[in-house]
């Protein structure tokens, strides 16, 4: 099967590129990046240039795109409101189309225009779009020819919390999140904020109380709960290129036992998901790199409050590793194929 | 007049020794280590060489120290356990003690003993030392020959919190605290957890849900609030050697104009407390190496909270920046003297 | 087949772990350490656990691993000296052997004397045991038992000055060499010199002007310039948790374009070089993670010289992905399997 | 004494304002930014806001800032080409100059077009100007009114060479220089190349074999040995955000004793000089933060050859710190006023 990558000179789109070179069940015959075209792969990302062959990066045209026959699959790896411009000519021609953006994360139109202040680009699309962390969601996605990957921050939060919330283990208005992310989550910008000497040895918050990941955090606890999720979200930026660690506070309607017995069975089956006993705490260090998802959970007698904690990394797990676990499963291929 | 630095071979020690040597008004006439008895100063530090002249560590032999004549003043950096053993002496002799340990920073001995793990060393001093962070002290402090120096963590949740707990701004029952810390708040400790490649790249909780700073925090915060406080406390560790990002959430009993009004008030004349403009958030990057501590706060409508944020150097501020802070206001120099 | 790692443990041991769990063509059937025994390879490496299925960590004992009769082949993970203690009766067993350490690197027992500081352990295996960067070494080496990998910054030295002093085209007299490491380098050591703070921010040279590696590397540079090579060797530690950049400067005997000839031809099948073109340096980001070596050179005019410039990962070109490779070549796997 | 900076935005100027606005002798009067203009200090560096008090950035126009007579002294903190447009109106208008540019570092014309690509733009001003390396310059400096401040390698380099090479204690042709510098050296330059990922665990050579500073070095080294240095230098980024280590390798034609002699002798009453025994090797961590360059050498009697290693801060001795010591020594103030 070929695929292809729209926008890979960013973060993501370098790791997905990487991830389907080393991948054994599927080719990667195109990648595209407005600012390096005509530019070899193996010139622009020197660290793959061991498996980059002569690919060399095209123009990011969609009509062109969605007339390349030999291409089933395409990953797009661009910004909100860009991906739109892409998914819908790709999902027309009958392509597959996995979207890392935004677009297609939320089922409320309204609430992406709150939350990404424009009206959304492609609402048609929007149902036809599964929105899917693969531990999470139903296999019906599985037919699905567009499909939602998670945002990093919301794939760190969800994964503790979604068995809680189905179980009525916690009170779904009480929940405190503040997760800290490496600065690659701000993607490749080149901004004064983002240069070196500015982020080194730079540890602060941003964007509260409205982060853009909220829309979409609270649109999925609240179906897990059958409730309002008024969560507070705090993300901050720490001065490492790559992880999230995120850590949540919730009352606690039931047993750290039966917390951990709500995981253990979600996830009993699932690859990437580490579960850690009481008091030992994920490690970003742990999981860079790798697609997993480490969770640990103590509980609190003086306030009956869990504090749940979780490790990511934000280029794997929270964007490229878990697009290419959504592929693996939607084409049957073992779930690990180019993730370990 | 002249002091002494007990313990000058941690990372605090270092930080004291560093600022009386360039302390307009007082002398540094002696420094102690176990590890470094008769070393000089200058070789066991490099970085201070052009201050230390010929200064060489001694003994740290509590009944000697308490027979020096000529130093009224003390600095103690040490365990908490073993500042009792110097403590004890020196003040019995007379002398002038601030200790930046957690022997005296609790009012209750029952306390000390839950969190730390042993009866406390020298009972019958622990009211005469009062705990003092000098923006939120009352004046009656610096009567005292014995006063304990808060804890970093501590420093950076009190100050933002005590001036709403004393207005009644916030609930004292929906208090949850986030913070991480460099790695120097550990000390020097030699241990595999603690070598540069273990660190690097690694962020995670660490001590929850019941760090030992809890209890001073607690403490501290119900004596403001005339009420329970049972404040959720999440420590986690950083790769970066210095500083401390607190992010704290509690329900809002009145306006965010309210609350600056507060914290305007309260540090009206402090020149180390800096109050950012709502939806600027401290950095550490901009307080490690100064006394100085960053607070910020935003008010989230959807849940009716505060999103309080503060920054610290984790080593002045949270330590020996603001010993030395105590002692310029219990001798009458000017508070910044040292420190900028 | 099956393999061992012995001495698991440090960092290298590590990667050797990590490789074999996830090589197409080996098993990994035991793991040794001293300070683990009896531990779950997924507990004490939560970043393989994914991989590492029930695999415990076993004891140290020469006679009782060579015994072993599934295993085939064993990877020695262990400081200079005790490496021969291991390498002796599994070599005497008929096992095969892959050394991680200086043991069976030199071909001169005085040298190793002279360098390590003690009598060689083992000296009637020296001779059996070529020394082995497979990009260098003539084919006669795969049919050994006992194979001596080489170090890491012998490797970053050899790989760019190995075909040019073959060829004569620069001064075995002239060299100079200056190499920066990232801290692993030092292994999983445990010592003040090595926790976070001491290292953070910190860039120092170390082990002038005659750091160990150097005997390592002269043998084999004048092995190759069949002339004396009395190289300038100066080692660096910098504050990066891996890779190595080396910067060789020497006196040229030809043109820029015969010396890119020279490694054209030397490299032109081996996967894991990379010749970068003159101008563009290798960046150790680049190859951090890989078993790659990239290489670069510039001509000075002013003084006809050549400055070359390499790059590498310290823990896999250097030392585990190294000897993974040979393994890979001695039985004739793919060259990069398990390494991409 | 009033003083401005000009270009007081960049890194080296935010350290020139942080020390003058600390400096017991001098007021800081403007500083302008084209960036910043009407800004206030205290926001723009949070860091130095307890330090700023109202002033704000003022507008850079050359002809206005030569108009301003309470001001008597300009430190320009400018990109080359651009300094000189400031400096001449200034000179003229009787004001005094410190120049951190690289405009009238060289003495030759010819040597600014080829290494810096442009005519002089001021080469009547080139001689007026003499090069302060303050330890090493003689004092008839202290008369003019245009000073060239050393770049941050040259001083690196010539604070450990020229007394050698004025005693012939080593060979000029025999020197070849790698220095790493932390990432500040570039300023703060907004381009992909600096952004934070990019940097981050990256080790490089770059700007070989002809960096810009070069000229600079060569002319001030030739000056000195009265003899042609056709000095190799490789200077390489490494991921700290402060600091240069230097490490040079030359010919001894003496003893390491006498080389020793020659320093003591050289920096005897010089504050900021620190020699550190044959066998301690400078570390970066130990000066950034400080004026001081640390000095060591070690004799290897296999090359006949001295290796001789260097430490600064790249800002502060390397630009800012060199720049305020050498106000200090201009006007008679003691030489470390503001800088301890």
């Amino acid at each position: 099967m070929k695929t292809a990558v729209i926008g890979a000179s960013g973060y993501s789109g370098e790791e997905l590129v990487k991830r389907l070179l080393g991948h054994p069940h599927v080719e990667l015959a195109a990648v595209t990046s407005r600012t390096l075209v005509g530019q070899p792969l193996a010139r622009a990302m020197p660290a793959l240039s061991h498996l980059a062959g002569d690919l060399c990066f095209t123009t990011s045209d969609p009509a062109a795109l969605a007339a390349q026959e030999a291409i089933d699959l395409f990953f797009l790896a661009l910004p909100h409101g860009v991906a739109s411009e892409f998914a819908q000519p790709l999902y027309e021609a009958g392509k597959t189309v996995i979207d890392l953006s935004a677009d297609f994360r939320l089922g409320s139109e309204k609430l992406y225009k709150d939350y990404y202040g424009q009206e959304h680009p492609a609402p048609e699309l929007l149902h036809a779009a599964p929105y899917v962390i693969p531990e999470l969601a139903n296999d019906d996605w599985k037919n699905a020819r567009i499909i939602a990957a998670p945002g990093c921050y919301p794939t760190s939060i969800q994964l503790p919390l979604i068995p809680l919330l189905r179980a009525g283990q916690i009170s779904p208005k009480s929940i405190v999140i503040n997760s800290y992310s490496g600065v690659s989550g701000a993607g490749r910008k080149v901004a004064e904020d983002y240069i070196y000497c500015e982020r080194s040895g730079s540890m602060k918050g941003y964007g509260m109380p409205r982060h853009r990941h909220l829309s979409e955090i609270e649109e999925q606890l609240e179906k897990a709960a059958f409730a309002d999720c008024p969560v507070q979200f705090n993300p901050h930026l720490a001065p490492v290129p790559r992880g999230i660690a995120t850590t949540i506070v919730a009352e606690a309607k039931t047993s750290l036992d039966a917390l951990y017995k709500s995981w253990g069975k979600a996830y009993e089956t699932s690859p990437f998901v580490g579960i850690l006993p009481s008091g030992t705490f994920p490690d970003t260090k742990h999981v860079v790199g790798t697609n997993r998802c480490d969770l640990s959970a103590v509980f609190d007698s003086r306030t009956d409050r869990f504090i749940i904690t979780s490790a990511i990394d934000n280029l794997l797990k929270g964007a490229s590793g878990q697009a290419i676990q959504i592929m693996n499963l939607k084409y049957g291929f073992e779930e690990t194929a180019g993730l370990s």
